[in-house]
C-alpha cells in the first residue's frame, strides 16, 4: 500500500507528501494532531491537516520568525512567543543569552507534549530553566498586560477558529500594549502567494498601530505557496539600521539559514508584493 | 468529473493542481508536450509532463534569468538564448533596446509553435525584427562559435534525454568560447532543495572554466522544491559592481519581480546553500 498525505493549500493546488508511517494521531480539545513519517521532509507536524513544520525545513521558518528581532533589539530580556507550541521558535529565542525570560503562550498543551515525544530536537528548549509555558489563548493572556515583553513573537497556525482572534485589530492593540516603549513584535502573516489579502489585512491592521513597520518574506518549500510572509513591526528599533553585529559575530551558533545579509535580503520587496500591501482598497 | 494534474517532483513529493481543461496535447519528435488550463495558475505548459511555466507565476522565473545579466553588460547587443522556447526570456532580453540582435536556439520547433497558440504574453517576442531563431540542438550549434555573444542565456528543461548535453562540461566550454572576452552568461540550474547536488554540479562544472562566478536564488511556487538556483558566470563583469544603474533608471517598462535590490538579495545566500555549493565533494 502507498500511503499519501495531500494538504489543500487551496481547493485547486495541493502538495503531497508519500508517508511511512502514521506516528501520532490525535483529537485534543482544540484541534487534529497527527506527526508523520515522510520520505522526503522526515517527520511533519500536521494540526487540523495543516503542515505546520517538517524536519527537513523547519530550520528557515524558525531562524527567520526569531533572529531578525532577536539581533535588533539592544536588550531582549523578556521574551514572549504566542503560539509556537513546537518549541521550535523558543529554541531559536533561548540561543540568545541576552534573553533572560522566555515565556510561551500556548494553548493546546497536547502540542507540547507531542513535540517533546516526537520532535526533541525542537522541544529540548522547554526545559530551559528561562522558559515558561502559559497554557492560554494568546489574546485573553495578553489583556491587561501593559509594557512588559521586549520582544512578542507570534507563531500562529492560520486563521481558523482555534486561533481567529489572533488576527484582530485588538489583538494588535493588545500587542503594542504589552511591549515596553522599546518594544519590537513579529508576526507569522501568512503566504504571499496563495493568501495575498490575508498577508495585506494584517499588514495594514499593524500599521495602523505601530510607528514603524515592514513586511519580510523567505521561501519555505512545504508551506503554500512557498513564499513566506513575515509582519515586524517596532516601537523605536529598526532591523535594517540596529542590527547589532557584534553580538552577531560573537553569536556561538552556526544556523544554517539566517546571516544579517539574507536577513536584509528578505526586506527587499519585489514590486509585485509592494503593490499587494501598498495599494489602497 | 474532477480532473489534476500532478507533478511528481520526486517519488515522494508532488505538487497538483486542478484542471479546467486540457487545451492540447501532442507528442513532437522529442517531447510530450501539454497545455492545460488550470484553477489558480492559469495556463500550464508541461514539457514530458514537467511545469514548464505557468501564467500567473512565469514572470519571476523570466525575469530574474535575464535582466541580472542584461543590467550588468554595458553593451549586450547580441544575446543568445538557448532553450527558451515558450519566448519568456526572449520577451525580457527585448525590453532592453541596447540589444540589436536576439537568437534563439530551441530544439523543438513544436514548443514555440504551442506558444505562439496559447502564451501570447510571452511569445509576442517572436516578432520582433532583431529575433533570430535557429532550430537546433544548443551544444551542437555553439560548435566552432568564437567570441560572437556579449550573453548567453540557458533557459533549458531539466537534464532529461532532450537536453542532457547541456549540462556537460563540454557545453560549458563551448559557451565559454561564444561569448566575447567580456561576456557574460546564465544557467537555470535547478532546485537548491530537491536536486542540491545537482546544482552543485554545474556550479562545479562552471567555477572549473570562468573567472568568476556567482549562484543566486529565485523563489518559485511552481517549481520543485520552491527555490530556484541561476549559476552567473562573467569574464570581466559582476552583477554586483557593475549594475548599470542609469540603463534602471531609464528603463521604459514595469516589472513585476525584478528590481536592483531584489536582485542584490537574490545573491545572498543562507549558509546551508554555500555549503552545498562550497564543501569539497
Amino acid at each position: 500500500m502507498e500511503l499519501w498525505f495531500t494538504e489543500k493549500h487551496t481547493p485547486n493546488t495541493s502538495l503531497s507528501f508519500k508517508v511511512k508511517e502514521v506516528l501520532y494521531s490525535s483529537h485534543s480539545k482544540f484541534q487534529d494532531i497527527k506527526v508523520i513519517e515522510t520520505y522526503d521532509w522526515g517527520k511533519v507536524l500536521l494540526l487540523d491537516g495543516l503542515v505546520m513544520l517538517t524536519e527537513k525545513d523547519e530550520f528557515i521558518y524558525h531562524e527567520m520568525i526569531v533572529h531578525p528581532l532577536l539581533f535588533t533589539h539592544p536588550n531582549p530580556s523578556r521574551v514572549l512567543v504566542i503560539g509556537g507550541g513546537d518549541g521550535g521558535t523558543i529554541r531559536e529565542v533561548s540561543r540568545h543569552k541576552e534573553v533572560k525570560v522566555i515565556e510561551l503562550c500556548e494553548i493546546d498543551d497536547e502540542v507540547i507534549k507531542v513535540s517533546k515525544e516526537f520532535f526533541p530536537q525542537l522541544a529540548h528548549s522547554f526545559y530551559d530553566p528561562r522558559v515558561k509555558i502559559h497554557i492560554e489563548e494568546g489574546s485573553k493572556f495578553l489583556k491587561h498586560k501593559n509594557s512588559i515583553y521586549d520582544i512578542i513573537i507570534v507563531d500562529s497556525t492560520d486563521p481558523t477558529q482555534v486561533c481567529e482572534s489572533l488576527y484582530s485589530e485588538e489583538f494588535y492593540h493588545s500587542l503594542f500594549e504589552s511591549i515596553k516603549e522599546d518594544g519590537m513584535i513579529v508576526i507569522q502573516s501568512e503566504s504571499i502567494i496563495i493568501t495575498p489579502q490575508r498577508v495585506k489585512d494584517i499588514y495594514v491592521k499593524v500599521r495602523n498601530i505601530f510607528p514603524q513597520i515592514w513586511l519580510y518574506l523567505v521561501p519555505i518549500p512545504t508551506y503554500p505557496g512557498g513564499i513566506w510572509s513575515f509582519t515586524l513591526a517596532s516601537k523605536r528599533y529598526s532591523p535594517l539600521e540596529n542590527f547589532n553585529k557584534k553580538r552577531w559575530e560573537n553569536f556561538p551558533y552556526s544556523l544554517k539559514y539566517f546571516t544579517p545579509e539574507v536577513m536584509r535580503a528578505s526586506f527587499s520587496l519585489p514590486p509585485f508584493v509592494k503593490k499587494i500591501i501598498e495599494e489602497e482598497k
